[in-house]
């Protein structure tokens, strides 16, 4: 029986293919729903891009849930430098043929997990953890009833990508992650030290390209897009895809490596609001409260990335 | 035409005589529904402390709806040394004979403002104002459609009465409070400068309990429970009560004095974490986000409240 | 036998007025030295206004030993909107006939302490505490050989004078005064709780004047100049000399009236860096680590004032 | 000419091979005085520790002077779990013959800058930069004469080795380290980074003892001391010399390489306080302040080091 996520996402071009990698898993998971937050653009983009990725993916009957336009406590800050002003620059999609979700995101995490069997369901988060968050303050009791979060966000001996200290999504809202990360709730993270090593190799975008689906090409011009800001930013032909690897770890754990750390977020310092502090050494001696990824087997990544996204439309 | 008012609320006996006051005004305010959040105690607690002191007034038509159990970043500080175990301590008032409300206070807050007319729907925050910001972040167009907030908390010339710089509203959920004053929304604030100044007499309270309804009964009970605390931490016979002043203020204004002034909350430093920043002199030449209440004629509002509670049965 | 004083400051109108003081009371004080410091002006004009000081009362023996020119960690402010340019506008002062000691103003601390029998010498502060902050550091042994130190800085129930939280002196520097208020040395804090109530009325400045001495007349002239910016920010004709409660509580204690408090000095906050966190009612459960003076009898202090001030030239 | 440094540092063993390396040198080095400052051990080991260095090898004339025992305004740390009680553990070493300068470490640092022909003294930090910030404190005028300052401490892609984000020397005083990264000096940094590329091999130090003076012969038992504690952390066999780096540096900078980058130290964050907040990627777009080194020829520079501590006794 697949297991039962809940897509927490603000795409932005690499969540496109974290959504395109689940939904072309349907044996290994369940999308039971998207909830959209404000991150790599604000929530009207974001919920509306998540509407044309399922749709491009042959999927109109997931329903997109728009959650939280602004982050917990401080004000919005986006990344429109990355993603460009659509956030999913580099494809072409026709307007969603569906509407939104009448639900708010952040309800629809709280229903879903208290509506099922406890240990049921995971939440994935690609962007800012804002809706995640909410949902723990409003309804406690869902840390308890959680089967894990896997999210896509942090750094530590890569530093950040926003500030030297902060990677994007910790940054955007380090209040949220902090409520995240001290709920109790099994916890796995994907940090640009794991992330930083997916890199998209030219030759593989090329691949892609080949499979000849409608899918398959619009994702490619939507790696392309988004590929030039990290090409200019480190002068090389490679570029990583952040937040697949949090779907390629739900279906293929063994393909990457980590340890059992404590992690906790600077919330104080204009210097590090937002870096999400790991003791890989445990010079805290504090317990873990997270598991944190920190490489992959990168071919067998991108081949599996490939197959599944080959079975879209 | 009354007024149209939320009472969010953590009662707590100076609550419960915020509430009775608002209660026994009918001609000024109406109470369109109380959202409960914890604060001097657990949520639990003070749902139903606050359905008792509806029904204490004749009232069971007001719905309470309880919002949230948890501040938004920190973890819940109480304080039954000042309340008592049950919040309340002080009465002795029946279990509630009606159900709380099925909507969480937060999407109570929500639902009722973005379905009035805008400008027609004021909230008073008596507690940890989470509740308020939660709504403020989950539907950010509601800081545009109040009428204003009026909210017990802070202190500046005072300083603190939990810790040495913060007043106990503010210091359980500083997140909470920034959320608020940083949104502008008309906002009117009733700090300890101005409550503390809101002295509860030993006369007044013989002539509250003179009163003889059960409602004035109970009250002077609760009254008298409280006023213990503050006796021995400052050796006096008198002591405020401090919410009932927000209900107050709305009802006769012209009873309060202060300062429009720009307030901020310090969220970083152990030392004054929960601190309302007041810019009293305005020497940081920024704009007000508040009115600040500092003064008010005591015999006058003391004179309000007895009469508003004998109204009540 | 009097009791040894350094004084340590930073001229200012105030500080000339606490030198004078010391300066017209040998019976009780030997000032056995001025240290200079940056702060109200820079280095070089505190140090050469301290000369001119001792000078006008008639005690060119004194030498002044320029300390630091900046803060230990923070860029320096100062406040020539209150002093003027030169520190002392408001009288005419020949420039100094001697040369500056040639000791640094730390050296001459720690030099004199640690030659001093242990427990002998009270430092007196007037200004940021730069210069005793890093005698400490230095050599950390004056902390125990001190008999006491007096500080003129910090505020609580009254706010701050130059951030709504921070009094300028510990603003200024506050790093130098959480080294000293932690070091474990004897502590009398006057903040401007005391000093608020230090007013000077129109009629005492007549008097002054009236004393016709060259320096209880140059004294008048810096006195009427001072008043100027306090009297502009608050609307009233009188206005508190803060720097001579600190020589005043040293000669006649029984005048001044306070509280022995924990004091711990924000370090980390934008909004409060630089705030005296007094906790006057012992909530932290802290140990007391400084005399905090709160209530003075104003009348006789500036009796005494006039009294001292009409011995000198 | 040799370059006029003074070596500020705190042995420690690896501070006694920096010192090693720099006597060993002195074609190109000319060691003018030893700074020693309270860090890995207390002050009073640390300047014995130096005296013993330098009589071992064979330069009783370079005076040892004794700084500061506490950094500026945090209570000390010390390290006794890395370096033995000593400081120095694994060596045998007489009492020193000579007495410890006279002078205050911070005076010396000061008179002899201010002495010197501007531009013509190095200050190589190989401890908390106490010392160094005290005397800029003290005497402004030194960042401006110095030719260069050059530090081990800090650390960025590595992150910390005392607590997950702080490099010790940092972390024991990071306000001295905040007033030299401010104060405009020209300034090069040896965080660890580069120094745990600076692996010693057990073969290395086969070849070290193998050199058979009195110097070899302990240096290398103070090596076999060191490594224990990183073999235990990291479990490998070889371990870094972190303090002879900076003068490797000096000696041969074409060793090295690096980057000019901005560099702020965290002052306020209980989970960064300590860390080099390195802009390596320069998105802060802040000027540089700082060389900051992060590779080194590694067997190059144990060949210079072995070559170099076979010309001492």
């Amino acid at each position: 029986m697949p297991r039962k996520i809940i897509i927490d996402t603000d795409p932005g071009q690499d969540d496109a293919f974290a959504i395109l990698l689940a939904l072309g898993s349907p044996d290994e998971l369940e999308v039971v729903g998207i909830t959209a937050v404000a991150g790599n653009v604000p929530l009207a983009r974001t919920a509306e891009n998540a509407q044309r990725v399922v749709e491009l993916a042959g999927r109109p009957d997931i329903t997109v849930y728009p959650g939280c336009a602004r982050p917990m406590v401080r004000p919005l800050f986006t990344a429109e430098y990355v993603h460009g002003d659509s956030g999913l620059d580099g494809c072409e999609l026709p307007a969603p043929s569906r509407p939104l979700g009448s639900l708010h995101g952040v309800d629809f995490i709280i229903d879903t997990v208290m509506a099922a069997e406890p240990g049921s369901v995971t939440v994935c988060t690609l962007g800012p953890m804002t809706n995640l968050a909410m949902a723990m303050v409003k309804q406690p009791a869902i840390a308890g009833r959680l089967e894990e979060v896997v999210l896509m966000g942090g750094g530590f001996f890569e530093g950040g990508n926003t500030t030297p200290a902060a990677e994007f999504n910790i940054f955007v809202d380090p209040h949220a992650a902090h409520v995240v990360f001290t709920s109790g709730v099994p916890l796995t993270m994907v940090p640009i030290d794991c992330t930083y090593r997916a890199v998209m190799t030219p030759d593989w975008l090329r691949r892609l390209r080949a499979v000849g689906t409608r899918t398959a090409i619009q994702a490619a011009g939507m790696a392309e897009f988004y590929q030039r800001y990290g090409n200019t930013k480190f002068g090389t032909d490679d570029y990583p895809l952040h937040d697949p690897c949090v779907i390629g770890y739900l279906l293929r754990p063994e393909l990457f490596s980590g340890r059992r750390c404590h992690v906790a977020i600077d919330l104080v310092s204009p210097l590090t609001a937002g870096m999400t502090v790991v003791d890989w050494w445990n010079v805290t001696k504090q317990a873990p409260n997270c598991l944190v990824l920190r490489d992959l087997d990168n071919p067998a990544f991108y081949a599996l990335m490939l197959e599944r996204l080959s079975r879209l439309p």
